[in-house]
């Protein structure tokens, strides 16, 4: 989160405060149990960081309502946990060799390791929820399960789209609420719970983390294409040379004359590394203004969600921070 | 559980209620949730069934201090998903080909599957939990969660065993402790305390369990090499091939002589299928009465269960079921 631009000076100290908070808990939370087998993995994976964005969700939503975010700290770790487990397996189903800009856990350490410390790491998140003050528990494990469920299908559905040419937008769109919205919508609606909102600005803050979460995984899938390549660290165009049904290809069919969906086609069947598909399906991309077409399902998403914002109504603190939040999510470049 | 000699007939009978009872409930919850290429490789492993040792073990602990074990049907679905989750994974990790006498869920769906249906699994697992009377939900999850945390270390130490010829017979008990008691022990106390046991017999039953599992693991080693071939469903002699160092390779090395130890070390350094292996280490170890050995130890732990099993003071129906169960787990030939 180095890019604060369209954030003021207040909201920028408020996110670096969210952040030292975060990171300082991340730090002294390294674990050291024994076998160091098991662990290091998890450490190594926690190292990299990443933008450490849900766990400052959870936070930002807690802080929304309450006076004592630091109460939402643990069930903020176990957001970023569990979001390092999926990665760290998701990492082994996709033969992903780099994750932000190091070694993927299962290249370093071999995929036995990456399975079992990933479940390790599931584990974990679970009893990070054991602290919170003991009403909670129940609601936010429950919460935290289905929100799980979600993001395993979503992963498998991902999985089951790379074989087939006809996935339809909706069916993309369901995919990506289960697998990147979920984990957004449970962060906002477990910070908003520990916070103290009311069941009904619990939902709504759901319903901004899911739209906001779709916004997200919809500019990553643009980045991947027209995105900063040195900053993201992972390969260039990667979901090109991967086949990946990704918002892009599918506007693309959408749009796409026969010629184009024919050589679309052609491409998105081949196993291949050659730069010359990159560029051949980006000309294509470019030629239907695909960019264009995606910013604006982003937007429209971040309108939604921004509406779901609106609707909290309990006693909130300013709401400018997440307003600031969703923009700065949606205007990255890397 | 086929050979039911050492239980008299009201016992069978009662073996047989729980394992209907639980037999119906797993075909009731086949998953038949979307979407369906992570759901079908969970019902094809729980279809596979085995003996089902787990839940049967919850429902016996419940039926001990209550009159009604049908609460604790759902967290003894909790215990078999849970035992069927770690299967999942570490069948992966031990490259494992035959499961119950079939394949193994990665070589029938591939590894991703495996990965991706055992999170789901374990994720479930938890789910089971969510409709038991409200006060026990945390009490038995923080159970569950330390459960899980357990049998993953043990899996860990198991594979970092692999590579060392010098695991201690105190080492190997630790592991077998953490990877196999444990979840039996989770499964007896989970059980009691669903049956309202006081926190002293929950105890006491979690420690009967503990030295229960240990032995049954002692048992599996044994029939690894000495069981009834057909009925295992596994390699014969898997653990030889694969150079497990089970109690049976800690026993022996601890009473070989410098040749025998020379021998051992030798095959247990070659990555072969070939018979021959099987014969020569089988041969050291009947020459050292190995199987003798370890079958005194199993004696030792079997006996330690029991004596917890005598400390549990609440008012219960006959432990003698119990009692004839750590039998039959200890007797039984494959």
């Amino acid at each position: 989160m180095g890019r604060f631009s369209i954030f003021t000076a207040a909201m920028t100290e408020k996110l670096q405060e969210y952040k030292t908070f975060l990171d300082a808990a991340v730090e002294e939370h390294v674990f050291q149990e024994e076998p160091i087998e098991l662990f290091e993995p998890i450490n190594y994976i926690l190292a990299l960081r990443g933008k450490r964005l849900r766990p400052i969700i959870t936070l930002m939503a807690c802080d929304l309502f309450s006076n004592d975010y630091h109460v939402a700290l643990k069930p903020a770790l176990a957001m970023e946990f569990f979001h390092n487990f999926t990665l760290m397996h998701d990492d082994i189903m996709d033969s992903a060799t780099m994750r932000r800009g190091k070694s993927t856990v299962h290249r370093k350490f071999g995929v036995n390791a990456a399975i079992l410390s990933g479940d390790a790491l599931l584990i974990k998140s679970y009893q990070y929820f054991e602290d919170v003050p003991e009403h909670f528990f129940k609601p936010l494990v429950v919460l935290f399960s289905e929100t799980g469920m979600l993001i395993c299908k979503g992963q498998q559905m991902d999985m089951n789209f790379e074989s087939r040419s006809d996935v339809t937008e909706e069916e993309y769109m369901e995919m990506i609420f289960y697998k990147t919205g979920a984990l957004t919508a449970g962060a906002f609606k477990i910070g908003a719970l520990l916070g103290n909102a009311s069941a009904e600005d619990a939902e709504h803050m759901y319903e901004f983390g899911k739209n906001l979460g779709i916004a997200f995984q919809l500019k990553d899938d643009l980045l991947d294409v027209y995105g900063d390549k040195a900053a993201v660290g992972k390969k260039i165009a990667g979901d090109i040379l991967e086949n990946k049904k990704t918002i892009l290809y599918i506007e693309a069919m959408k749009l796409a004359n026969e010629q184009q969906k024919d050589e679309l086609l052609f491409w998105y069947s081949k196993s291949t590394d050659n730069v010359d598909k990159i560029y051949a399906v980006t000309a294509i991309f470019d030629k239907l203004d695909v960019d264009k077409k995606i910013s604006q399902k982003i937007e429209k998403y971040t309108i939604l969600a921004k509406k779901s914002l609106e609707n909290v109504s309990g006693n909130v603190k300013s709401k400018d921070l997440l307003y600031s939040f969703s923009d700065y999510l949606i205007g990255r470049t890397s």
